[in-house]
């Protein structure tokens, strides 16, 4: 899974394509794929040690307010898919993941992605963490990958 | 819609087959046809008079604890699907809904199904109704479909 | 519904949000928009006299490659959701869709999204469609949307 | 996950509950537990040697017939959830598989299920496998389960 390994910052999440998340051309569907990106970021939060079950049960939702996703390639049923994700962004009103998924073995990618959250507190309020919380404490610790000139042209292309 | 044409106690429901429904077979997944029959008992409900997102703000939440279907005829993308739905038990624990499936057009049908639901109070215990509650009162007025003997046997042979 | 009415070129597709596309936070998940963006496309194709389905059996499919969404406020299980629709830009080898997302009866729109798609031949290759074919007649009498510099700047701000 | 541990014939998958796969009332859709039923079969069939994909690039689909669920607790979202699968009856028809899911570390079951499925030729039309055939050759080589008295209760109970 050389494509796909961990650089600084990034957590590699591997899944198997199923039957229920294709469609009628013999594919994956394009919103399977959104499923597989929150598993990704659950558990990139959960390789650098923060449970997304627990930040909710302690009143942070984090929901996804902005979504990109470029389909380069198709994923089959039973194909294994890497999905690997980085914290590009963040700040107390949002954070920023991206992207980058590969089937096993190749190297070019199937897609690119990128998500915005913004947090809500248990009312459901888009909120500004503050700089004293226990949330923000907990986000600040969390990894912020390196973007080279390229990965952020890559974005802005989108 | 003459084969799906409702009868005493019986609502349709038409729905079209989306493409994120199917699968690589070409055909509606099977796992489609539950949230079908999901819409079906809704509306069935709302057609009686009773909103379920009304019941469960009022504290009534009516999960499926059993559910059998058989698959009979492969629908397809953009398939006109009317859902036959009529409630066939309904105690103090629990209610059974039974449906039957067809493809817009055609008199043999696509699938039959039956779900069982309990009541789960809000703190998500199964409980039975008080016969003097509110609740209760509500799902008495509901008809009862008079199940012929075909029917029955139709269910039996499950 | 006087807030997603039907403008030149555009369609309004309406649908109820089913419990199987709420999640835990109580609302629609975000995955659930993307089948509504797709049956909003498929209602204005059948609108403006073209069968996605039978497009796909002439051997032309239309494959999601690039999509992007703004989540604006949360939709709930039951609400009613009216999906506008036009095609803001089409070549030989992609269209473009826009939509925007209502709760009937409000005017602050749920979402805003964006999806691009290629043209595919029935060996699965991304074509041109030649300016002579059938597909390219079809496609060249839908009308295409008139975007405003309001409108231009909401994409571009994406 | 000794609950789950394997018996003879019997092979266990693991997942986890992803967020897409709640509903509001805060548990796993029901309609969430058929894909985990599908990838439990996909990787019963793979541990004993064959693949689902292999066999329906040769030709062969098994979509399923009929399907069983008895809901007994609820599983929430980030839960692990072990689904052990067997083989509990083969004809030259028809092949059923029969289901009991566990909570990770939880000795009592979610759910239990039984699928019915037939054989379909690439035409779509439903076969007997003739005796001779590579189909049915592959398929006897795979284990039955040895349904003690108590699971054949069970089952019938559904």
């Amino acid at each position: 899974m050389q494509q796909a390994e961990a650089r600084t910052g990034y957590h590699v999440t591997s899944l198997r394509v199923r039957y229920a998340e294709t469609d009628a051309m013999g594919v994956a569907h394009h919103a399977s794929f959104l499923p597989w990106l929150e598993s990704a970021r659950v558990e990139w939060l959960r390789h650098f040690g923060v449970s997304y079950a627990d930040l909710e049960q302690a009143g942070l939702r984090m929901p996804v307010v902005e979504l990109r996703i470029h389909y380069l390639a198709p994923a089959r049923f039973d194909d294994i898919v890497h999905v690997r994700c980085g914290m590009a962004e963040r700040t107390r009103t949002r954070v920023r993941f991206i992207y980058t998924l590969f089937r096993d073995g190749q190297s070019a990618p199937l897609a690119e992605a990128e998500t915005v959250h913004c947090f809500l507190d248990p009312g459901g309020r888009a909120v500004r963490l503050a700089r004293e919380s226990r949330h923000w404490h907990l986000l600040q610790h969390l990894p912020l990958i390196d973007q080279a000139p390229g990965d952020a042209e890559g974005i802005a292309a989108y």
